[in-house]
């Protein structure tokens, strides 16, 4: 499956790209399923706020229309999405850029074990810390080297991880998110999830699952989250577009099963996707 | 004069580049001088020294050697050196990366006004602020977007800026540095400069001005700088290795004159680059 540069199939982008530069623009990664993309419109709509929340100029749609027209969402797999300011300006400044710049590619979905799912992840604590920045935060922006170097902590060279996810806190000590996912806890018949106002970034399968929860009248707590919360958690797990919902099994020297407000929400990822 | 992408003539990089991606990697912006380039002994150290902190591995002896060969350096202008990790890994993670990218260009010099030099410039107070990370700090790595979204506050279309710099705080409130420039400020006859620790960009230009004032007994205080210090100041001024020293004339509503420590600074510069 070819990627496409500006609409056409390319394989490169200009050198002068303030994508390559400064890390200007954004990016999603939708997971292409057999019947088509899933959650394609929060992620166009989370891409869209990145674009505003960085005053990158486009024509919406046009944008759109051209990701639509993609082939890669044809063949099940992920499609991922960078859009750039473009190319040009003067140092920082943006004037006179040249742009956006489209990049799309499609690739094969990463093939996790059935395990993870069903019995559950186990997590690392990074050192690497969340940056606090209310004017990034939420959106998905190519500024990811704290998630580079957190993923760093706990990967092997071997084909399985020891650990599949790793917990982030940010510069002032509150649980943020996973390297690649967000995450939600039951504490004492309470559901909580953290605020990502000052850092991390809103998850489109989060935003889903909040929808679904409050559909079904069952009460989120989206706030600061602690250390001690996820110690005293009766349950947690991990979300993300393309895994779904893995539960914690191990974190520290804790132990957790599958608890019923995690079986419930695969459930409904299952009913859904498939997945 | 042609870029140089991994060692050869080329004016793209993979859409696949980890630059491109999660802006991982590092750069560099070099002056080059009538007679050369300016401060590459110390541009190549922090190039080095980000790479390290990054774990991003490179055999530095070739890439030193690539870098030296880049036609670029012949004549007058900046070259930019841009090093990322390479292509490849999976998702965030960095093993069976191919890298690291390197991408050199040559580019004008940019051609300020003589009168920023010689009658000062106006700083302009910008509410972006840095996000505090010390892993980060210092170093001279891809991920600007704070740097983008400063400099957006105070471009103008027109050729000509009504502010030539910006004064960027840290989320905490300290100051920290320009958008593209470190700074010093003088305060009842002693020198300040802002600790770069938690966040900043440890500029080369800073560096050799800091070690000129060891030479010469000039004590200077590296640590924290308000914006009352800046208020109290008797003098103050900004600093990078592409221009030189630019004085401050205009901050808020309080105007400055070029100052005898601002004044002997410049002409350390002068008397060793002519600029």
């Amino acid at each position: 499956m070819p990627c496409w540069v500006n609409g056409a199939p390319a394989d490169g982008v200009s050198v002068a790209d303030r994508g390559l530069a400064y890390g200007d623009g954004v990016f999603e990664t939708v997971r292409v399923a057999c019947d088509g993309p899933v959650l394609l419109p929060y992620h166009l709509q989370r891409l869209q706020e990145g674009l505003l929340r960085l005053n990158i100029a486009v024509d919406w749609a046009a944008l759109e229309q051209e990701i639509r027209q993609y082939p890669g969402w044809r063949q099940p797999g992920v499609v991922k999405l960078i859009i750039t300011r473009g190319s040009g300006g003067r140092g920082y400044g943006t004037v006179n850029v040249q742009g956006p710049s489209r990049v799309f590619s499609a690739h094969p979905a990463p093939q996790y074990p059935e395990r993870y799912t069903q019995l559950g992840v186990r997590i690392y604590s990074c050192e690497t810390r969340l940056s606090i920045n209310p004017q990034l935060a939420g959106i998905k922006h190519l500024n990811r080297l704290e998630q580079v170097l957190a993923r760093q902590e706990f990967q092997s060279d071997s084909c399985q991880d020891q650990y599949q996810e790793g917990l982030m806190l940010s510069q002032s000590g509150c649980v943020i998110e996973g390297v690649l996912s967000n995450l939600f806890l039951v504490q004492d018949g309470s559901l909580h999830t953290p605020d990502l106002s000052q850092c991390g970034v809103a998850g489109v399968m989060r935003r889903w699952l909040l929808e679904q929860m409050q559909e079904c009248g069952i009460k989120v707590n989206v706030g600061p989250v602690t250390l001690q919360d996820i110690e005293l958690a009766d349950e947690w797990f991990f979300c993300n577009s393309v895994y779904g919902v893995w539960p914690v099994s191990h974190w520290e020297n804790r132990t957790w099963t599958v608890g019923p407000l995690t079986a419930q929400v695969q459930q409904w990822v299952k009913d859904r996707w498939q997945f």
